[in-house]
């Protein structure tokens, strides 16, 4: 079906665009009043993920309500370790909790690490099926997967933590095990992207929220080769958003996908300098400008845009949009981006 | 009184020095059973830390026990924020609570700004002048407080957090309140640690644990204007350690304090390139690295001081040392570095 609006997927592969395409990550969610409703009506995070009809509504949401270049597929990144039989529970204000962690060859020996996704997760292979009908066309639908180094963290610390320290731990004492378990979580993150595209998402992304607490060296040994055989496996949009890998921006440029993420304090002038015209670069407000006046987040948008020293972009926030923003705000930027021909 | 071991001042000054000196951050606390034992003595860690004779006891404990080359005061950097009014509790596993936040003029007019810091401060102090009693010029010792940005973060979110983005929203929604909060904090800080020097700290340190979350030009801003004002006001050993400030180094280095700390992401050759030998670099291995066996500990930290470029160092982790750390791997680490001659 040919979309009535692929401005996203033309600057994602570097084609000519009338202005700049936008949207935001978590858009789909705690912004919206209408995900709320949506979200009290069930048991919580989990079972509003798990039911392929209620995250195909909310995903919808922001195309009717935001109008935004782009709808992202809802659900969570640790949907690959709950497939892989490392359940968790999304403990409400707290953040995602497991049960059982990796930390030992036999923790190892007790996962699944082939499985058919299909099958495990075909929750959110349906939510992508109904998404792609009730998007009709409009705009395209970005599946996304976790990186292993950020599904990495979770798994072997049982949840979130400022420094993970005991995944840091392991790669010092244990680096095998954490390799076997990357290229596990790589092997299933490939399939899953796989089943995604074939169900209907037009783009992909992958998020690797911990990049920034390792070291230049650990990341290009513990992260970027898995991305790298990640990527390399598809062809067509493809974002990489490592978040505060500051030390591996020129690595991260010479990856085969089409698209990278930058966080709100990675230098747009730097990156631009670092990948020329070979990547279309994607952000990066600093989220807190939409805690702003109206006047405020335009100003600020528009010195962004202005900024631009090439046509390969695509608007977002350098990170996801906060909950407790207003969606006023949300739209004031929108309308900046959408009302500013290049 | 004439320092039996000076290496650390030394090397502050960018004097001569045989081997490079060595501390780490968090050298008093949980690594160690005799501070566990101390600790479970009392209440809980504000107890512990205002209670003069305990607090020296903790902090001269690494000198007898790990061999260090410098005793740092135990505190917290919360006990400003305290002083001027905003109370905190200190919960376990959970970190630093606040009743109060500061997040409205209102908010800012009910707290303390013009304080004796002589007198709300005391019995931090008084620790230091019980712990010099106790070093008996065996080391020196470090005074030290948080940045006013770190410090402001806490009073206006009230806790931790992974973003604070309530105190982000303040430098969008209200500029003017958070550099008059940022103002006070500042000059209660320089009275704070001038009152340290006073009482018997050798050395000063400054933390900033949050720089990190704020980009290069709202960190000029709001944090190194602050830090600028404060390292001014003193001479002689003064570290400030920006955790997490990888676009700021170059404004860094050209603060008129003797050291700046890194954090185990930075990169200490180009650290060593952008200050030249007009600054002690301190730091900055893995604190991951003490997880791992005793020849992988040695080798990482020999590997670490054969890739110095200058004598002009002082050897530390990167970060904190984790509570879950065995001090024998402690004690490797300070003993391969203390057997390293120049």
């Amino acid at each position: 079906m040919k979309l009535e609006n692929d401005i996203y997927l033309r600057a994602s592969r570097g084609e000519a665009i009338e202005r700049y395409p936008v949207w935001l990550m978590r858009q789909a969610g705690r912004i919206l009043p209408e995900y709320r409703a949506v979200r009290d009506s069930v048991s919580g995070f989990k079972e509003l993920a798990e039911t392929p009809a209620l995250a195909a509504e909310v995903t919808v949401q922001p195309i009717d309500l935001l109008d935004v270049d782009a709808a992202i597929i809802f659900s969570d990144i640790l949907v690959v370790p709950d497939a892989m039989g490392l359940t968790y529970q999304m403990i409400e204000k707290k953040g995602p909790w497991f049960e059982h962690t990796i930390r030992t060859d036999s923790d190892l020996s007790k996962l699944d690490i082939k499985i058919d996704v299909e099958d495990r997760l075909a929750y959110v292979l349906e939510a992508i099926a109904i998404t792609k009908k009730a998007l009709n066309g409009r705009v395209p639908l970005i599946g996304f997967a976790g990186a292993p180094w950020t599904i990495l963290c979770y798994m072997v610390e049982g949840s979130g933590s400022k420094t993970f320290s005991q995944t840091r731990k392991l790669l010092y004492t244990n680096p095998i095990l954490a390799h076997e378990l990357l290229q596990a979580i790589t092997d299933v993150t490939i399939e899953y992207l796989k089943a995604q595209k074939k169900f209907g998402a037009d783009a992909l992304q992958l998020f690797d929220s911990w990049a920034g607490i390792l070291g230049h060296e650990q990341y290009q040994e513990f992260g970027m080769k898995y991305i790298k055989q990640i990527v390399a496996a598809f062809q067509g949009p493809f974002t990489v958003f490592s978040k505060g890998a500051y030390s591996s921006l020129e690595n991260l440029m010479n990856l085969s996908c089409t698209t990278i993420g930058l966080d709100w304090n990675m230098d747009m002038d730097n990156a631009r300098v670092l990948c020329g015209e070979n990547k279309t670069l994607q952000g990066n407000l600093d989220p807190c400008v939409l805690y702003g006046s109206h006047q405020r987040i335009e100003s600020e948008t528009l010195n962004m845009l202005k900024a631009f020293k090439s046509h390969r972009h695509i608007v977002n926030l350098g990170h996801g949009v906060y909950p407790d923003i207003h969606p006023e705000n949300v739209k004031t930027f929108i309308k900046t981006v959408k009302n500013n021909e290049i």
